[in-house]
């Protein structure tokens, strides 16, 4: 079988250091353009990153020449984005316009009508939008997204939930460091220390879960009638969010319930190649999920879930430059591919 | 003026520590009696304890020798315990048999009917259980007690929120390691992590801010109609401990009535000396409180909050081993005697 | 090919599950037997082992049921020791004597004149000791020993060295946590701090590499004349010693010439199972290696240096329990086997 | 007595507000101008500078106007300098010149010949230099320096043990997070590891204390005649250096009189403001001293030495952004000042 060809814009960053963790010796993808900004083009990629994950820089990675993060510049099928918000809003149209397939981690499009906002195990079928964003839009390519990392964590538990009757959820989150990029949050700041507030980070949790738990009807989405109250914080954490939900439901489920749909969520994709063999795992000590033990449980694309409890109460945890970035687009342009809509 | 004769039981732990580092230049108490395990009883102060404050160990403590944790070893008027529950049960009331006021940090007699559980800025009433409590037991002295710390933190913040017709209250916590002692937590645990579970504090969170915020009425007291939901956290913060709470209340205040609320809280003591200038701080910049930032303020008395926003929801944190424990303790001390009930 | 039956004396501890993760798919041993303290006996290793690395637990080891640390007990060729010193001191000439193979990371007979102590890097021809030991001793078993793991560190680099008539060493170490096992430092003395003191780190830093430096001659070792002066520093690190290196030699090389010397330095092991391709990989990089970054290399057995300068003075760094513990016994046993030996 | 008018050029850094700290309630200055950048110039101190020390942020300067870093623009008798080195190349002689007496904590203009580098309990004789600086730059002001952070803690250390005949001095550091400034070190670099590279250290270290420790002969400075070999290191410590020191020296004290000598120092500076009780404070337990129990002793100004063994090895301990920056240049100040040279 022939690869597809697959770039990334943004490609130095924390996020799309991951982007080549995950792409690098993938089945179906084949690696052919690093696009960063004008200060890393012309370089090698090994000069141009600083590389910063424990696993080793892929070999057949360090020799490519970074690009500059134009359309006629990036040769592939697809890219992944893990640009900023602000270059991801002008830059992601035009290469949908000139024919990519945009997997994008970045928020510019999320809420956007007629872009798609995508967990593969959750709302799959929202991606009937890209034909109607592309007759809209008049492009030949498209742009899918995958939700902010804080909000995949929850709102993939919270599908299950929805048979319930989900009616409110609150959350007060304990994120990671990485989700802030290599130098977004410096030592002095964070060490012996909880900062009770991450810019942007509550209003994403409170609007994007109604949109993915939202039903595609007609030619568009209505969204959950659910209501999302969030407390965002960062603490010393590399990697890994964790977080302490609160959901009530109109059946008022007992815990024991609740586990059970957890246990029993079982969405088949189809054995994709970045798909974890369970994407929720409930843990059944009183102290786990822990950040440090669980982010790696299905080479970071499960989400763990413990401590199942009256209220409805639980915490959650995942991985969010894996399961909650990374590891989400690529996901999405998976289970695109699958559906031959790549 | 002659001072109150004071003695530590516990002396040697993470909070006797802090009692040692509160009382050792105290205006109306001398510390006269330091009790502790058989272990240490027999050393010097400076040899029993590993002194692990970064605030040096007061050289009038340090040449004191450890006596055992016995009425008939303590000379002292009041006594303020750091003992560990199971050993507090014991040994609390046969001091207070023999004579003695106890003030306790232990959990032991939190909840019993006739003894006061006490936060002087919210329910120094209470105190008026003490007569009830000799004359029901026969007891020369007493027992009264301070809450858990993260209740501490939380109730304190509820108190001005009564008026609004508090009704329900879910809380999650980040909680330092330092409330575990110095070995509860090992470095391999809590770094680089969270851990979601801290035994026994849930309950202590959900049952304690009733009796505190209930009213002393007739001969007991008429627990408050609220409910609490709590998550407990651990996170890698030396000290301080850090809380996201909801509350609602039924006359449905705004953010800036509740933020007023905070501002006029201003419970007169008496000018007691451990008593901060103002017990409750409240935070303009979005990002505090932070516990590694404002942990100290009021000399580690005051509690700090912040993002106080529409839910009601809002953050508040506070010194763990200071506020939320010896200093507690020791602040009870000063409001009995300013009372004349020591 | 029949595996090789192997044990673990010490299982459940840190460098216990480190020795499950490395011989529980191991292509030559067979994971048989797991022996623990009387606490864990008789419990399936899932219960009796509080899992803490961030590898999940093999499955096939899960089931398996802890057995007491007694020869009679355990069913194995070989096993593995993680035993605490004062228990090894023991044991070990127990399962010596009743043929078994011990491989052992701990310290008890590292010293003794009949007992090798090898690096297979560094000294493979030390295992010729093992006949001695087991004519002088009557025992158709034997024991083998890895160095310390800051030793394991600095005198691998050490032995590209000798042969520039290598004379004084110096080192500062900045040594993990997990070093001392899953409860030996806590949060509260480790966390935002340095220990300058590891209790019996210096004396084996500067007694280990003489007899693995020595010269296998006659029936003995005579040791390398050289002399090491060690100043050993806990740090917040969780995995992966970091050490600070001074080496005079009578030759004086110049860094370039160390430099080559590190890069040239190529045992042929014989492509043993745990070998990593490179043992010592010199880093350009001013700034590393850094544990965090480089403590993964060769799956943990590879030890990276840097900043190799006048003086001669340079940094090594090598994963503390992989490389520095369980990883360094079971390639002593892969090397043994290799030979015939086992 | 009035006070000498005092003011801080790059006020608003982490040095700049451990200058605020020391000099907010100083017995002999009044702080009378806070310069900063001009994207600070022009706003209140409490708004240009976000406050990041644990002590509340005085309310006497929250409300200073930050001014330009320009002598026209500065009220003053002496400033302190907290300025970055190429700004303080420029600005500081511009200062000197018009007449200011300049107290810097910038490299820039340390090892001048002109320039006085000194730490008052080693080298206070060095102030001479300011007469000889002025008359051969024509000045009516004049600049003094004090030393890098981690050259103060290691050279007061050495100042005793230039009588046993100092040699040579190797050193590695372990050093606090703090000293790259509040955003010089990031959370994904520094958590959980140890970078071996600190940008321009070791030169400093290798070359300050031989001007230190030299002497004042005719109008310069004869360096001493030791040879310095310096690794150094960033760890995860807030505030704190620490060093593990060697020392040779051509009488072969033995430790006991190494620690006598440490001891008995005791350089008589005339009861200065900041002047600690002891400036080396020796530790007598094998475990210290550490950075987080021993970093505020002498109000962070005492060097805690501990360790001291064969070799001669120990270890050293000091604040540094106390003892080795903003309290360094104030120290040096007060020494000025009781010489009536201020």
């Amino acid at each position: 079988m022939e690869k597809i060809k697959a770039g990334i814009l943004g490609a130095t960053g924390a996020v799309g250091q991951r982007f080549v963790e995950a792409l690098a010796n993938h089945p179906w993808f084949e690696l052919t353009s690093l696009a960063a900004s004008e200060r890393s083009a012309g370089k090698k990629y090994k000069k141009a990153a600083d590389w910063r994950l424990d696993t080793p820089l892929p070999e057949s990675v360090a020799e490519l020449e970074v690009v500059p993060v134009a359309p006629s510049k990036v040769e592939a099928d697809v890219v992944f984005s893990a640009l900023p918000t602000d270059l991801a809003k002008e830059v992601e149209p035009a290469f949908a316009k000139a024919g990519f397939a945009v997997a994008s981690n970045a928020s510019a499009y999320r809420m956007e009508k007629d872009v798609p906002l995508v967990i593969p195990e959750v709302n799959p079928e929202h991606l009937n939008l890209i034909e109607i964003q592309q007759e809209r839009r008049g492009w030949d390519g498209y742009i899918i997204t995958n939700p902010n990392c804080s909000t995949i964590v929850m709102a993939t538990t919270l599908k299950p939930l929805m048979n319930f009757g989900l009616e409110t959820v609150q959350v007060a989150t304990m994120q990671a460091i990485s989700g802030a990029g290599f130098r977004g949050v410096s030592g002095m700041e964070i060490y012996d220390n909880v900062i009770p507030f991450i810019g942007g980070e509550e209003p994403k949790m409170e609007t994007e879960p109604l949109k993915l738990l939202g039903k595609f009807e007609g030619a568009e989405i209505t969204p959950a009638n659910i209501k999302v109250s969030a407390s965002c914080n960062r603490v010393p954490v590399i990697d890994g969010h964790t977080e302490a939900i609160w959901a009530t439901m109109r059946e008022a489920p007992t815990p024991e319930e609740v586990k059970k749909a957890f246990l029993n969520f079982d969405p088949k994709l189809g054995n994709l190649p970045s798909e974890p063999e369970k994407v929720l795992v409930v843990r059944e000590e009183e102290n786990r999920p822990q950040p440090r033990l669980d982010r790696n449980v299905g080479k970071g694309m499960s989400i763990s879930i413990g401590r199942i409890r009256e209220g409805i109460r639980y915490t959650a945890m995942g991985h969010n430059t894996i399961r909650g970035a990374a590891g989400a687009s690529v996901l999405n342009a998976e289970l695109l591919h699958s559906k031959g809509k790549l």
